[in-house]
């Protein structure tokens, strides 16, 4: 079951992807936004020795970077034109290694208060045709009413 | 009031050591290891436009790196001879903006059980000579005895 | 979707129903097991003044309690003999007040480990025929092997 | 170090102690309010078979329950006259059995904004004049701004 939701921005699609391309850290570890629609985020990673941990999977915070990614972009897809979005806090249980060719985050809006936005994101591990859940997180956005998404100016 | 810890292995402050410089994670995103005691782990990194989020302040999702590494090597330092260690769950609340020229975790154990170690991490944001706290984790880990830490040959 | 789990223990029902009669905190609040099977347990309250808060819903505590037992039921379900389970932490995030006549914990187990489960209950304010997801929790659980669930004798 | 808070509301005392006195849950597990400052709140229960899980200690749930309330009201007493206040989420680490005569809650505030407020809560267990860590709790509450408190009339 997949709940349907009804963007508040009609330029939610453009700002979302906006966003994303001006996170450094994003393409610092390689990842990509892979699915977008309203309420829904999907992030990929896919395997590097420099984004790896000492046992040679995906390193744990590397997942978290990406499934609080996924969540924040599901959540932000859902907020009202010039407001911009920020991570409250989130939880993750690490469910099986990180061990794959290509890591999949998919995050999906729980609850779209006006205020506050929870999310969940399933993180999944993509290795010769198998797939895997190796991460679950709960997330709590807060939408900033008036504050652009934009980096300042100078 | 700090506690002290008894390591279970004479040799945590290499292994702790060693374990962190053969997480290409860590060094992808310029984290170091600044400060390593039984129970107790810190690790720094420098603002810089690879690891940031589209608001130039350090990418929540790097702070959730540093924070889950400061913890892990906090408890693996407590681990015994021949354990590795296994992040079984964290969770964070951002409690501000990571807006500085340096980011640091403090990671210390809370409770060192035999199977389960629960850390907790303040992470600090300094930046022209203040001090701020920007998030703080609790998270649990695992001791894997007999499996070793490092990579599998071949 | 729902996972189909093989329970370790042949007594795996009645095992969870005399646990759960044992404890005195479900029938203070008034909890009722109302289902059960393999990797799943519901937990069901219902409104009254001695379990409210402040402004006349069931008590937040009291929703985390029934989430954290039906969670804990879904895994003890899947535990071998002989062996007694612990929570070992939780999380959980409240997405509506709890509203109404009856509170149900609906717990499933998401990864069911030979040390530690990993569970999700998602709890529904049920009201005047209408359903609302009011909260959801992720729980770890650990298996304590060779440790009757039962009250020391004596 | 124990930080400093200067309350927005005068009536803070009394209001925090109305609010406690309000909630049946409270009453029904025998949870005492034993210390209030700003930002900080104690909260108390002594052990009951009617609160006790199935091994004879407190039940995790009730543990919960008073963890949540002296967070929550160490954040209340934080918040602006005509606020209310609500618990968003929290997550909790179970340190060690609440086996004892009593069983403290000790919540403070580590973030007070002005939307929501971060706490932080140490659970203790007292047994024959020792002292034990037995859990902890980070917790975000949300201020309800222009509304009150009290239950609606009628």
């Amino acid at each position: 079951m997949q709940a349907v939701f009804t963007p508040a921005d009609p330029d939610w699609d453009a700002k979302v992807r906006d966003s994303f391309a001006r996170q450094g850290a994003m393409s610092t570890i390689g990842a990509r936004l892979v699915h977008l629609e309203p309420g829904h985020a999907h992030i990929a990673v896919d395997y590097a020795d420099a984004i790896a941990q000492q046992h040679g999977y995906v390193h744990g915070g590397v997942v978290g970077m990406i499934a609080d990614s996924a969540g924040g972009y599901a959540g932000f897809s859902m907020m009202p034109p010039g407001a911009s979005v920020l991570t409250v806090e989130y939880k993750m249980n690490l469910l099986a290694p990180a061990d794959g060719q290509t890591i999949l985050a998919k995050g999906r809006v729980l609850k779209p208060g006006r205020t506050l936005v929870v999310t969940q994101t399933d993180v999944f591990a993509h290795k010769n045709g198998q797939t895997r859940l190796c991460a679950t997180m709960l997330q709590t956005l807060m939408t900033m009413a008036g504050k652009s998404d934009g980096r300042a100016a100078g």
